[in-house]
C-alpha cells in the first residue's frame, strides 16, 4: 500500500507520521521545532529521515509538509513564517534534494481544512480555524480555501479585534492570537500570578464551581471573546455554512465551544451564527492535511475515512 | 441597440437608468426610496414604468435591479433588507408581472463589484466596498464575488470593530457602518453640535488649515478609523490584490483615501496594505451593476467600456 511521509510544522513542535491513503497514521513521531530557522530546518530533515526508516516495507511515494505563514504553494516556497524564522525559503527544492522523493509544501491550515472537508463530506463553504501555538484559518469558498493574491490569506490570528489591546508577538496590537493562542493563554494567566505548566492546565481550571480560579476564568473569557469578535467578522464577510475549530486548544471541547457560541450569538443582532463544532480529525488534522498534499503531489487522490469520534467504539485513526 | 432598465435600490434613493451594452446611461432618473417597504416597492414600480417610457425607440430587453441586504439571486428573492423594510419579498416575480420583461434581482454591491471588474480589467481577487447610506462589500475571490451559504456574505458594514462602541441601527454595537456610513457621519457631526445639511458638507470641512472644524475632523477620523479596522480584517483574511471604494462617500477622494491608507498601514506590522483606490465607475457603479444583471438575464454579455476618469478629456459616461 502506498504511503507518504507527512509533517505538520507547528510553532512549537513538528508532528510527523507515515500516512496511508485512508488517512491512517501507521507510525507517528514528534520533535520540537527549535528556536531558530536553521534549527527548525535541521529538525525537519532529521524527522523525515527517521520517518523514512520507520516506514519499513511501505515505500513512501512522496513527502507532504504543511507550514504556517505565507506559503507559495506553486513553488513550494515559505515566503514568511514568523513563528519559524523562515523567510523566502525554497523548502520544496531543499527537501526533494534531501529525501530523493517528490515533495509538496503547503499552508498548514488550508491543507488541514481540506482534509477536514474530505473527511466530513466536502462542504462547499466553511471555515476551519486551527488554534495552537498560532491561529490561522482555511476559508473555504466554493470548495477551495482562499489563498489570496500573495498566498497570505487566512491570517485569522492577526485580525485586530482590540485596537489598543495586548501587544502581539507579530508586532501588531490586539490580534486574536494575542489573547487566544495557546501561548497567550498561558502567558496571560501567569502574568496575573497564576501558576501552571501548560495551557491545558489553565483550561482545566476554567468554569469550576468548586475550586474556582478567577484568573483562569478571566483569561479564558478574554480568549473566547477575542475569537468571537474575529468570527463575527468572518461570519459577516463570508456567511459560512459552518465554523470548525481544530488544533490543540480545540481539545478543550465544550469549555471552548459553549461560551464561544454564546459570545458569537451576542455579537449578532439580526442573523443566527453559523454552526460551530470541533474538527473531526481533531489534533491530527494538520498531519492528515500534510499527507493529503503529499498524495496529491503524485496524482493520488486519498480515500480518507471519517475518523471515529473520540469516545465512541472502534479502532482509533492511528 | 438593445438596452435594459436598471435600478440601483439604495437606502435613501432609487437610482434608475436606461443603459446600453457599452454601459452608457441613455437617460437617468431618481426617486426617493420611501420610508416603508410597501412605499419603496411602489416607487420602484413607478420608476420602472417611467424608464420604460423614456426608453422611447430603444426597446428594453430586460430589467436589472440591485438591492442591499440578503438576496437569493437564483430565485430573485430579497430575503432581508433592513434599510428597505423588505423581508422574503419575491421581487423578480413581482417585477416580471408588472413590466412584462425578464427581470434579474441581485445584490447591489456584488453586481457593482462585477461591473467594476469588467471595466477595470477583471482582477481575480479584489474587494469592492460601496460606502453610502449603508456599507457592504463584494469580496471577489477567483473572479467571483462570495455570496455565502445563505446569500448573506459581504456584510462588511456590520463587522464589529468597536465591541462596546456606537449603537448601530441594525441592533449591534460598534459596526463599521455606525461610524462610516453617510448618515452616521452626518448624525455624529450634529450630535457634537455641528450644523450641516448633508454628509458632503461635513466632508468639505475636514482637514482644512484655515477654517478648521474640529468636530468635522473628529467625526471623519472615527469614520476612517472604523473603515481601516474593518479593512485590516479583510486584508488578513482575504489578501486581496486591491481594495476599491465606491458609493457616494467615496466621492470624498483623497480626503478619504489618504488617511485611510495611513490608518490601514499603521494597523499592519508585517505586511504591506493592498493598494487602495476609488471605483472607476464612481457613483454610477450601482446602476451599471444593475444593468449587468439585466443583460445577463437574457444571455447578453455587455461590452462595458472603461469610463473616463472625471476631469480628463472626452465624452462622459452618460
Amino acid at each position: 500500500m502506498s504511503v507518504v511521509l507527512a509533517v505538520d510544522v507547528g510553532g512549537t513542535g513538528l508532528k510527523g507520521a507515515v500516512v496511508d491513503v485512508h488517512g491512517r497514521a501507521l507510525v507517528r513521531r514528534e520533535r520540537p521545532t527549535a528556536l531558530d530557522g536553521r534549527g527548525a530546518l535541521d529538525n525537519l530533515l532529521a524527522l523525515l529521515a527517521e520517518l523514512a526508516e520507520l516506514a519499513g516495507p511501505h515505500r513512501p511515494v512522496a513527502v507532504g509538509v504543511g507550514t504556517p505563514g505565507t506559503v507559495d504553494e506553486a513553488s513550494g516556497t515559505v515566503v514568511h513564517a514568523s513563528n519559524l524564522g523562515w523567510r523566502d525559503l525554497g523548502l520544496r527544492a531543499l527537501l526533494e534534494e534531501a529525501t530523493g522523493l517528490p515533495v509538496a509544501v503547503g499552508h498548514d491550515a488550508r491543507a488541514a481544512g481540506r482534509a477536514e472537508q474530505l473527511a466530513s463530506g466536502a462542504r462547499d463553504s466553511f471555515v476551519f480555524v486551527p488554534i495552537g501555538t498560532g491561529i490561522s484559518a482555511a476559508l473555504v469558498v466554493r470548495g477551495t480555501a482562499v489563498s489570496g493574491v500573495s498566498g497570505a490569506a487566512g491570517e485569522f490570528g492577526h485580525v485586530v479585534v482590540h485596537p489598543d489591546g495586548e501587544p502581539c508577538p507579530c508586532g501588531q496590537r490586539g490580534c486574536v492570537e494575542a489573547y487566544a493562542a495557546a501561548g497567550a493563554v498561558l502567558r496571560r494567566y501567569r502574568a496575573r500570578g497564576g501558576r501552571a505548566g501548560s495551557t491545558a492546565e489553565v483550561v482545566a481550571r476554567v468554569g469550576r464551581d468548586a475550586d474556582a480560579d478567577a484568573d483562569a476564568d478571566a483569561v479564558w473569557a478574554d480568549a473566547v471573546g477575542a475569537l468571537a469578535l474575529g468570527l463575527q467578522g468572518v461570519t459577516m464577510l463570508l456567511d459560512p455554512a459552518e465554523i470548525v475549530l481544530g488544533g490543540g486548544v480545540s481539545r478543550a471541547g465544550a469549555v471552548l465551544l459553549d461560551p464561544l457560541a454564546a459570545d458569537l450569538r451576542s455579537l449578532l443582532a439580526w442573523r443566527s451564527p453559523p454552526p460551530l463544532r470541533t474538527a473531526r480529525w481533531g489534533a491530527q488534522a494538520g498531519r492528515v492535511g500534510a499527507a493529503l498534499l503529499g498524495f496529491e503531489r503524485v496524482g493520488t487522490t486519498p480515500r480518507f475515512e471519517l475518523p471515529h469520534v473520540p469516545g465512541t467504539a472502534g479502532a482509533g485513526t492511528g
